[in-house]
């Protein structure tokens, strides 16, 4: 399986895109000729530069505005070509990508195409390159990939076929099942790009909106497993026009761009195997040319819950954040053996509070205070889960370990913060029973009714909200809720929450598309990637929310005006009203239950808060609606 | 004439809102409800403290999904509109915005909507209230104003009136001449927006890309007129939905906002004046209720080129700032009478240099280093230009005299820098001549052959950009190009141009998308407004490219493919296309003429950088094409 990616994705000089291209282990990149155009060196000098890189260049692209065009400018665009080709020559790459005309003067004649491109490959053929012509959605009379299908067959000649753009079929709702009909040797080459779903002009959502495989809406899986049963085996290639990927630093866009292209290979590797072991077993899919070149990584893994929170801290503020934990109903449970850390706990919740200096934890300490530095995550496939996120391109993290410790896989998630998978047969306090020495002598912190860990939200940078997106989807294998936008007093905050099949696990990311919400301020002051607040379950909230208050933890307060609204927009029991309005406690609903929460006030250097939640019947959000109550009591009691 | 607007406009909490919104000298505001839900008073104290500033409140809005409902869905919606009218009444706002309904559950029967509106209007009047309906652009049946004003008539209630909003209606192109034609009692509010023309989903573009009128396309003008037309008395107010002023300090959007509508009533004045003074006079105009009430600032200035760019510096860099010059090809001409200012001239050109301590040049230096810190721009009508300045909201700048000088008309600009408006009678100069004292001694460094000042680029934040857009059309009465986005290798980069008819001043507004190009950091350095670089007017560019390498100026170098790539995108003489690949020129063409121009490499500490230009024949443009060539160069010139 040869992997390519389009210059054009990623930010930087030309050379700069080469070498985080080559990085990231891609064979080649389709050069957009722009890019080359603005080269400081000639052709040869790029074609040698990308060997020394070990990468191809295994297309020149894009060749505009050619097919079915009046004679005259026929003839001109057969000069252009050849200049264009003396330079494929001079820097080695056999392949031209020439798109479907746009041109007002072009005409809606396929039999006058088919001739033109004709002679165009015959140009081409004379010195042994080929040109592959693609279907631009907004092209003026060749928009699907079946009509440019049809002028490449009429065409007829060995050195032209076609070139197939996920975006381009899937952005018209075209459908991409008669791709498998089409000879595989006849598909020059496949751009896949994945968009989320929007409402505006094609050309504008291509230009700006695209994203990788994994990170969209589309089923490019779908039209990815058709190319493969037609029986295509060229390069798969990315070509992603973003206008987020433009500035994001080139290095992490490639990982992302690897991590995307493997994982549609792992999903269209199990669709080729469904298909195969069916019933009535496809043979052609029997015959898929690559299946054995697609990358197979371990399943993604089942998760049992949170099984511990980390904090980094150091021997000032650690004493602090072991308060503010009572506080909130832990008891301090044991400290670890060998290191300079303390465990709390409170029904299946443990939270660790790591001082250990010259560790991982002290390291994320120095950069960003005192904050979350790991997440443990309990799986009953520890191994394969740190093997997946390590086949998907995921760093491996290894801890010293003391005598007598239990080794738990680990990875660095995007951002540099760790994620630990915890064996589930350890149960509930195994793992804390081999590292922690229990602390008998602090039982006298009263409990709040905190059960468990219901979601941890995480604040992004905007340029790494798609990065968490791929990353909770392909390596974690969670489910995606869709994007939103919550209005923040100081500009908007997008947001959309992961969580696996059995809700044991949710993950809100957020990223402001603002600089001057709290949690922009959040994401500068406790890293991109960091912990944004910890909502803790709660079987009764409004015993959970007195007892906390008895402790004297400090609540957001709420507008009186809410709780008038509320009735106008919910049909709720005035008893249970007036308890909410008492407790200060939000309330949401949907289809399948109901949403009782309340947010803690966030310290005033911008660390994180808590939320304490109640899910009734079968709800399955994350009370996006009251988040605009939360950000303006959030904002107003800044001011 | 009463200005309002609606709080949503504005970033900050309700209470910072209104704050700024009285500072910019509104009488009143809409309240957009979930600033009030979320707000922590209750109506009454709210009512008090907008009374406190000085602001009543216009008008509350939304009241969504109310008519065409089935009977019980009615029922629960009059209650749920008696808990608002209980919130107006406590607050004091006497007029309810009720928008069309998008509810599946409505029903396409206008007399039933009539029917309910009724009702709902007489629920209003029983408490002194009243009703305004309004149709939006996506309303499930109503989405036009006509649709909206046949229910309203059909209803015929005196507590109900018609709500018009400018974008709902132009945004959907309907024609809005038949307002006119509605009595104007019966239009109880006028919404204001402009926006600029995209092509996506309605409600998108609604929820995130108004602006305020004269920061967009539409003819917001032409509305407004019809609207006045029709004898409509009551306030003119702003309803903006903008992701970028969610996140704008306030202070400074409400003084665009109020700028914005000076500027819509001077236009429509005039356009109301033509009326009446037409062949055959409009008798309606001469009736329009509010014609005396609407601002009328003095006319836009014309302009008579740049009379000087003043660089503010201290004693250590004032002598770089020299060299660079007179590298440049200006020779020293004079030192200032009374500041440690010296001038430098070349053709038309004039560029100051001021050290003077404890001045306003200074403590622009002190912010932002070496950098351009005044524009001094010709005209005829000084006074009348700083006039209308002053009107339209932007602020009056008086520098302190020596003896025997030229008092300048000046403003501040937005960001900070000053404009001075320098009186055409005093000749190129009379300026000079009575501030500066010649310096004889100076006429060694030679001559380059600029001309002129040809254009003056500014580097902006994104959140300037419409800001700047309304100061450059609305103060200096320049007229826009339409704006483009250029790809920086790290990023997009926004830009458009503001012009005066004669094209005697030039200014080239350009905002980074991303916050990695050099436009951005050039902001960061700069200062928001600054000059990003200068662009000089030569009659023969390969001249002066001559000489300028033979005083040692730096020029960017420019990639051979791009001279490859030209002459398969224009009819280039090969003779020419050779001379410009020798010099590095870059070349542009559109159907007006050529243009030929070069970049100076920019400082290493990210200062501004020069641009020689040659225009031939009509060009009106500024070689956009070639800007990714410029980044492209100038970040390879960085690695």
């Amino acid at each position: 399986m040869r992997r390519s990616i389009a210059t054009v994705s990623l930010s930087g000089t030309l050379r700069q895109k080469l070498e985080a291209v080559a990085a990231a282990g891609f064979d080649g990149v389709e050069l957009f000729e722009p890019d080359f155009t603005h080269f400081p060196g000639m052709a040869g000098a790029l074609g040698r530069m990308a060997a020394d890189l070990g990468l191809t260049i295994d297309l020149f692209q894009p060749f505009r505005d050619f097919e079915a065009m009046p004679p005259g400018l026929f003839a001109r665009s057969l000069d252009r070509a050849e200049r264009k080709f003396d330079l494929m020559q001079a820097m080695g790459a056999p392949l031209m990508l020439c798109c479907s005309n746009t041109s007002p003067l072009s005409v809606d004649e396929p039999e006058l195409a088919a001739e033109q491109l004709h002679a165009l490959a015959e140009r081409a053929a004379r010195r042994g390159l080929r040109v592959g012509f693609e279907a631009l959605a907004w092209g003026r009379h060749t928009a699907r990939y079946g009509q440019a299908w049809d002028i490449v067959r009429r065409a007829d000649h060995p050195a032209l076929g076609l070139i197939l753009d996920s975006f381009h079929t899937l952005s018209l709702r075209d459908d991409p099942a008669a791709i498998a009909d089409i000879p595989g040797d006849k598909i020059f080459f496949l751009q896949m790009a994945d968009a989320p779903l929007l409402s505006m002009d094609v050309l504008q959502w291509a230009r700006h909106h695209r994203v990788f495989p994994g990170q969209g809406d589309f089923d490019v899986v779908g039209f990815y497993e058709q190319v493969l049963l037609a029986g295509y085996s060229g390069p798969l290639s990315l070509e992603i026009f973003n206008d987020m990927f433009r500035e994001t630093p080139n290095r992490r866009t490639a990982v992302d761009a690897m991590r995307s292209l493997l994982y549609l290979e792992s999903q269209v590797r199990q669709r080729l195997a469904t298909r195969a072991a069916a019933a009535r077993p496809d043979a052609r899919a029997a015959d898929v040319l690559q299946v054995r070149e697609l990358a197979e990584p371990p399943a993604a893994p089942e998760f049992a819950g949170v099984a511990f929170i980390e904090f980094a801290a150091d021997e000032a503020t650690a004493p602090g954040l072991g308060m503010q934990l009572r506080q909130l109903g832990f008891r301090r449970a044991g400290r670890h053996r060998s290191k300079a850390a303390s465990l709390y706990r409170q029904g299946d919740i443990a939270v660790i509070v790591n001082a250990e200096p010259a560790s991982f934890a002290r390291s994320r300490f120095e950069l960003h205070g005192p904050s979350v530095c790991a997440l443990g995550l309990r799986t009953p496939q520890p191994q394969a889960a740190q093997d997946r996120a390590v086949a998907l391109r995921s760093q491996r993290h290894r801890s010293p370990l003391g005598p007598g410790e239990v080794e738990v896989p680990a990875i660095v998630s995007p951002g540099g913060n760790l994620m630990h998978f915890v064996d589930e047969r350890l149960g509930p306090d195994g793992l804390f029973a081999a590292d922690f020495v229990p602390d008998e002598d602090d039982d006298t912190a009263p409990d709040a009714g905190l059960r468990r860990v219901d979601h941890i939200a995480l604040g992004l940078s905007l340029e790494q909200y798609d990065t968490w997106t791929l990353f909770t989807r392909a390596v974690l294998g969670l489910s995606l809720a869709e994007s939103q936008e919550l209005a923040d007093p100081f500009g908007l905050v997008r947001s959309r929450a992961a969580a696996d099949v059995a809700r044991s696990l949710r993950l809100v990311l957020n990223a402001s598309l603002s600089s001057r919400t709290l949690t922009a301020r959040t994401v500068g002051r406790r890293g991109d990637g960091g912990v944004h607040h910890i909502a803790f379950a709660s079987d009764d909230i409004f015993d959970s929310v007195a007892r906390l208050r008895a402790q004297g933890v400090a609540f957001l307060p709420i507008s009186p005006n809410y709780y008038d609204d509320l009735p106008t927009r919910f049909d709720i029991e005035p008893a249970l009203l007036a308890r909410m309005r008492e407790a200060g406690v939000l309330f949401d609903r949907s289809a399948d239950g109901d949403f009782l929460h309340i947010y803690t006030r966030a310290a005033a250097d911008e660390g994180l808060f808590y939320e304490v939640v109640q899910r009734i019947d079968f709800y399955d959000g994350y009370g996006a609606a009251n988040s605009a109550a939360r950000m303006a009591a959030q904002a107003q009691a800044q001011t």
